[in-house]
């Protein structure tokens, strides 16, 4: 019988290849001694050599496909093979003992890896994943086995791993790779948002059934219901396809959309626009017809190097994505580090619970000198089009006059130097923080605009970690304590004339957009695959009609309730 | 000059008194050969026997004076001594290299303490610790010093320590330790929790000068403005004599409110019951003339042990506590365990952000067994006094149901069992996390009660860890937010003829008592010493003028501009 997992429809669409088993070579080899100890060494030299090589491709392959900023990881990989304490402590290694070079090149790898993952520095422990990777190749190479490695992919596949990591997703070849399928993760970890903004099906949290998946086996993943089909039948295959085959319709049928505004059934306009993390995003959102840029998300300016960007590197990512953007609203949100996304090379004390900590704006008004380059870039970037500035995580209103006497300042330097700044940059918050969201009248009166955060501003209001799975039971974008919330915000901008958009999950939401048109969002702001979705719903969606049930809905006590009402009046909407 | 050190008033008071400063022996032998290795061996033993000995006299010492639970830890030191991987290795290594005992005992117990700081498990780590001690004590005996030890303290002192563990604190003796200063530390940290329990004066949080000062020096505490005067002068000494001398007098007047009930200046009557931790704070709680018990936290019986209590154990505690408080009202709070607290025997799996995890009703709720058991031990101890059940952590409305519906299955199952239960227990709940504040209009159908606690609502509304000084800008109780909140809920309850209790600081806080009178709070729990400073303070305000301020108070932006009204309204009412 065909085996069935049901995990979390994090990315929508169905697709049918084989399974790709990313990394799960736990191979243990057994201690022997060798006869001639070298020829076990020159046996292991050989097999460093072949890794070298595969490497040098991949690294080369990769560079081709995705810029070199990609490829760096390779590099690492590379430079793995010339450390001392790796290969030379093997070959010392066999020589003392006569053993057999697998057993040794565990031994010692396993080692290293222990001692890295202990150090209390990230990028250490970054590099013990570096040194199994690297390991585990030259392990094949031993062994006369293909190391299964993402960038290798060459023919069209499902790709399932425990999980994936930034440099794995950085390495999908969307050419080749049609799904993925991980054990763990939620809607709102890593690996679904990337999935959600590369556009390709994927499951995650599929559970440990996902682990026993063999490379080879044919594959059908469901990630419009979330369930992902092992071996399956000839009759399901069939069936699948011929859904497929309607799913792709439906898409198609989307993109008739692409160039129309975003209006509802009775005339009201709001705008529709991407949230992006990379200058890599911005053909999707312009593939998508979105309207405008709804939240750049600047720390992947930070990520995954060994410095800080100057201020030279951000302007000219800013200026890039305002020219793309040929002058539609692009919200540039500042540096929202700290939280779950760590930043090695700052040396950050580590916190006992990083999402209640020093993250965000809180960190940028402590490191003043850092927010003042990225303030810089963004006003020199300003004039190159339609530039919105966005403070993360304001809790209080000091923190928000803190950040505006700075970019007030630096923006009085740059006038001085003769540098031309856009003089209607509109500087606005996010309201993620229930704190702000309760204050919301006063903010009015100092942001110019309001981006509701919803995952983190249902996190804060549960206190319930939205990566963790035990409490992930309430994570409820749409109880009734976040609606009034949410409802609280757009009144209070609206007394103060000013627009309030949203750039969480939920914005993209088909039960939330009905409740938040009628609340009179603004802007609705998601990942660019969820734009034409969002316009066909509200094109049959009445603002009027949702204005009219939103004080019902506020009175109704749980998720469940609310979600039957919006269900149910969606549906006799379409009937 | 006299040196000064400004931190935290974590409990009030003045004191005047010689340092004692607390295990900050950081002493590292150097290694030597030694010609005689059996006289070297003979003289680590020796060590070790005296250690036991002194061991041996505290841990009796602390039986009489704080009864056996208190002792334990020092049994555990015992057992160390004769732990062959401690001891016997020391020894053997001695005897192996013919090195100086000094040398030998740091470095197989520097070792040792590595091995278990790494373990990834509560219990061990703790261990730790106990290793580092015991050491301490070897190490003094072999250099002919005395080791600092808390409960080994005769004399009149002030105790200076980094930071007093709770097992510290269990060892404090009143009659001799007048007060106690740490380096690092905030209001809500454990020790400063604890030193307000014992109503013994701190300052918490002094910063890195405490580590400086030496046993011996002179010290002035003032734990009401936050500072410590180190070697002060004469003139210096004599003033704060005559400061002590008029706070105690202001004690003392405050003494004479004690029987009398806690009304307002026109007459409205609201309760002033006490925070308790365990049976031992009841002493105070009864010379403080609290009017019942706001919150009795049950955790404290799960902890520093190593397995769940039983049913009879918790009953009878229960029950001891009901018969103590004669009939007043008392509120226990079922199991409050994850967050900043753990049980190493539960073995929880670790969380990134432990205050957004599975604790509390959470976990109760995920764990029936458990929460059952507590639930019967509370119903059964029902029919001794008046008791009324809180659940901590309710987000939302499922959790309330789920819970009642467990206590009321147990209350039916003892009734069957003929087992005798009080059929007017009030069940209610915490409201700390901001859902729950925000639906509290639905709530209050299902609860008998609330209680506010104000330390985690605070937290999870500002998006702030309490525990991280980076981000303790942030905690303001008097911020708009937070009163619109407490607000809500206060209105909520009032409409479903329920009545609402704070049991966080808040509530004891000269600041924000006024304000909640005027919204209508019923009920102020706080630590037994700060009751009769609010019943003054209560005794001279108004209700209803209060009740008159409040709009005017939500409509203020800032919690700096509430604290000057407030602060600017009492000053008039006073003159």
């Amino acid at each position: 019988m065909t085996k069935r997992l049901t995990g979390i429809a994090a990315s929508p669409g169905i697709a049918l290849a084989q399974a790709f088993r990313l990394q799960n070579d736990h191979y243990e080899p057994v201690a022997e001694k060798v006869d001639d100890k070298d020829l076990e060494i020159l046996h292991f030299r050989q097999a460093v050599e072949e890794a070298r090589q595969e490497l040098e491709e991949i690294k080369e392959l990769t560079e081709q496909r995705m810029g070199s900023a990609k490829a760096e990881i390779f590099e690492a990989h590379l430079m793995l093979l010339e450390d001392p304490d790796y290969i030379d402590a093997i070959i010392e290694s066999i020589e003392a003992e006569s053993m057999n070079a697998e057993y040794k090149l565990h031994e010692v790898a396993s080692s290293f890896i222990e001692v890295l993952s202990r150090m209390d520095n990230e990028l250490l422990r970054e590099r013990a994943a570096d040194v199994r990777d690297v390991t585990g190749r030259i392990m094949s190479k031993l062994r006369g086995v293909s190391y299964a490695a993402i960038a290798a992919i060459n023919e069209p596949c499902i790709v399932i791993a425990e999980d994936l990591t930034p440099s794995d997703t950085a390495q999908l070849n969307l050419d080749y790779v049609l799904g993925f399928v991980t054990e763990v993760g939620s809607r709102t970890s890593h690996s679904a948002i990337m999935a959600r903004s590369l556009e390709v099906p994927a499951v995650v949290g599929a559970g440990e059934g996902a682990a026993e998946i063999v490379t080879g086996t044919m594959i059908i993943l469901d990630a419009v219901e979330g369930t992902v089909l092992i071996a399956p039948t000839e009759q399901e295959i069939e069936a699948y396809q011929a859904r497929k085959a309607a799913y792709d319709e439906r898409r198609a049928a989307l993109r008739k959309l692409l160039g129309e505004p975003t209006l509802s059934s009775d005339g009201h306009h709001v705008e529709l626009a991407a949230n992006i993390g990379s200058v890599e995003d911005l053909q999707k959102v312009l593939a998508n017809g979105a309207e405008g840029i709804g939240l750049f998300r600047t720390e992947f300016l930070y990520m995954g190097r060994s410095s800080l960007p100057s201020e030279e590197e951000q302007f000219q990512v800013y200026k890039h994505v305002l020219e793309r953007m040929d002058n539609k609203p692009v919200v540039i949100r500042t540096l929202d580090i700290g939280g779950d996304k760590e930043l090695p090379y700052m040396k950050l004390p580590t916190e006992s619970n990083p999402f209640l900590g020093l993250r965000a704006v809180r960190l940028c008004l402590s490191q003043k000198d850092l927010f003042r380059t990225q303030l810089r870039a963004l006003l020199r970037a300003s004039s190159y089009g339609q530039l919105k500035i966005m403070f993360p995580m304001i809790a209080v209103m000091d923190e928000l006059l803190a950040a505006k006497q700075l970019l007030q300042e630096e923006k009085e330097k740059l006038v001085q130097e003769g540098i031309q700044v856009a003089d209607n940059i509109e500087v606005g918050i996010m309201i993620e923080v229930p704190a702000a969201a309760l204050a919301a009248d006063f903010l009015a009166k100092e942001a110019d605009f309001f981006s509701i955060g919803t995952n983190d501003l249902i996190q804060y209001t549960m206190a319930a970690d939205r990566m963790n799975e035990t409490v992930s039971y309430l994570y409820q974008p749409c109880h009734p304590s976040i609606l009034r919330l949410i409802q609280m915000v757009i009144q209070a901008a609206k007394k103060e004339g000013k627009w309030v958009g949203m750039c969480g999950e939920m914005a993209g939401d088909e039960v939330a957009i009905p409740i938040l048109l009628g609340m009179g969002l603004h802007e609705f702001s998601m990942s660019a695959g969820s734009i034409l979705p969002a316009r066909a719903l509200i094109k049959e969606t009445s603002q009027q009609e949702w204005a009219g049930y939103t004080q019902q809905i506020l009175a109704m006590s749980s998720q469940a309730q609310i979600k039957q009402f919006v269900e149910h009046k969606t549906r006799s909407d379409l009937t």
